[in-house]
């Protein structure tokens, strides 16, 4: 039997502010970094130890791992960065408040951008300050396969790879893993893991720095999954992030 | 040419205590973190870019590597971190404050523990609390052969396959290089790149939280080397390094 966690990066600032955020580098806000703390004291308190841990290559996500590791005393762990574990690519929409936009465009295409399986947002142009190929953290791979913009089916295609050909075979062999990413490059893996069908996956709310503990059997099918900490605490955040893009929100 | 930056953790809190720390997982002090964001700010506005980092699995050196990365929104880089870059491992010695430690044995008995070439000082058992063994960063390496106690000389033959198997072809490589680890481990390194002899690497001190920039040519030898910073400030430090140990410091 195996042992993987989960954890999505704390509130970040443009979770704050409400706004498409994506493969933008924003930072966490005091809240994430308290989030993050919470998770590495929630991981340890579980008696939690870990082999190997994979982070996207996004801040957020990098500070929150760095936190936990921090507050679990286990900064040593071999770390792999990875692209692949990135948010999804909100195109068009990247920086725009969610509100805004569904003022504008409606809140019905709003829905759908953010919400429709396989739609993907308005692609960025390769002179858009959005297109990744201007970032040198992405020097190295080929521009015609770095994302312009994602629905969840393309993050899936471009998350799992990484799932199969790294963190698998490292499970595999018996490291017990801590993957720290984002909510829709995490949802890519637990739609593998929990053999969700699209819709399932869309309705699906992970809240951010609540670690998510799965059992795998041989197999790698889970046993059993669930959060840790409080549940009410943990449903309340799950609630709020459910309900951002709502013009009220 | 190739760039390499070496870099020493900022203060720790048994620095600041004057006590021989080693392999103990000390944090930095507050002054140690201003070191290190200053480190991260010095080599951000020199402009000096990063392919890869090496680090020790030592607390003090991590924190100081990700304050740095963070100062340069450079976190994203990957890091590798190996034990072959801990600071040399002080034996029985661990812990003592060097004031009381010359009081008792006498300063000539401490200076020589502390800056003879090749005298370790006592080791410790394997039932002792410093001995690396317990420590599940270390779980995998063969407990022959972690250190009980060292000299500057057995520092040296410990740090150094990893520069040759790891770090020297990764700087052949093409990839630009920061270290950030200990005075003596970064003292074998310094050692070696500019050939010194046993007296000089000893009459050497390296401030702690200061960037050292060498420029190498194809067969990485030095062409010139420097410290990132104030030249008053970094020699002032220098001088408190030197000082310490002696019993009225």
């Amino acid at each position: 039997m195996y042992k993987l966690v989960l954890l999505r990066h704390g509130e970040s600032v443009w979770n704050k502010e409400n706004r498409f955020t994506g493969w933008k580098d924003v930072d966490l806000t005091e809240t994430g970094e308290q989030q993050a703390r919470m998770a590495g004291k929630l991981m340890k308190e579980a008696g939690l130890e870990f082999d190997t841990v994979y982070c996207s290559v996004l801040k957020r996500a990098l500070r929150t791992l760095n936190i936990a590791l921090e507050e679990m005393d286990r900064l040593y762990l071999p770390v792999e960065k990875s692209w692949r574990l990135n948010e999804r690519h909100y195109g068009a929409l990247t920086g725009l408040n969610k509100a805004e936009t569904a003022e504008k465009h409606g809140e019905e295409q709003v829905k759908i951008w953010r919400r429709s399986f396989d739609t993907p947002p308005p692609f960025v142009e390769e002179d858009n300050e959005f297109f990744p190929g201007h970032d040198p953290r992405y020097a190295t791979i080929d521009k015609n396969i770095l994302p312009r913009g994602e629905s969840l089916a393309l993050t899936i295609d471009r998350v799992m790879p990484f799932w199969h050909d790294t963190i698998r075979p490292s499970i595999l062999s018996g490291k017990r893993v801590l993957i720290t990413a984002h909510g829709n490059s995490l949802r890519s893996l637990v739609k593998y893991l929990d053999d969700m069908d699209n819709d399932s996956i869309l309705a699906l709310n992970i809240p951010t720095g609540v670690p998510l503990v799965y059992e795998l059997d041989e197999n790698l099918k889970p046993i059993k999954s669930g959060y840790l900490g409080d549940p009410e605490e943990i449903k309340a955040m799950v609630d709020a992030v459910a309900n951002q893009g709502a013009k009220s929100s």
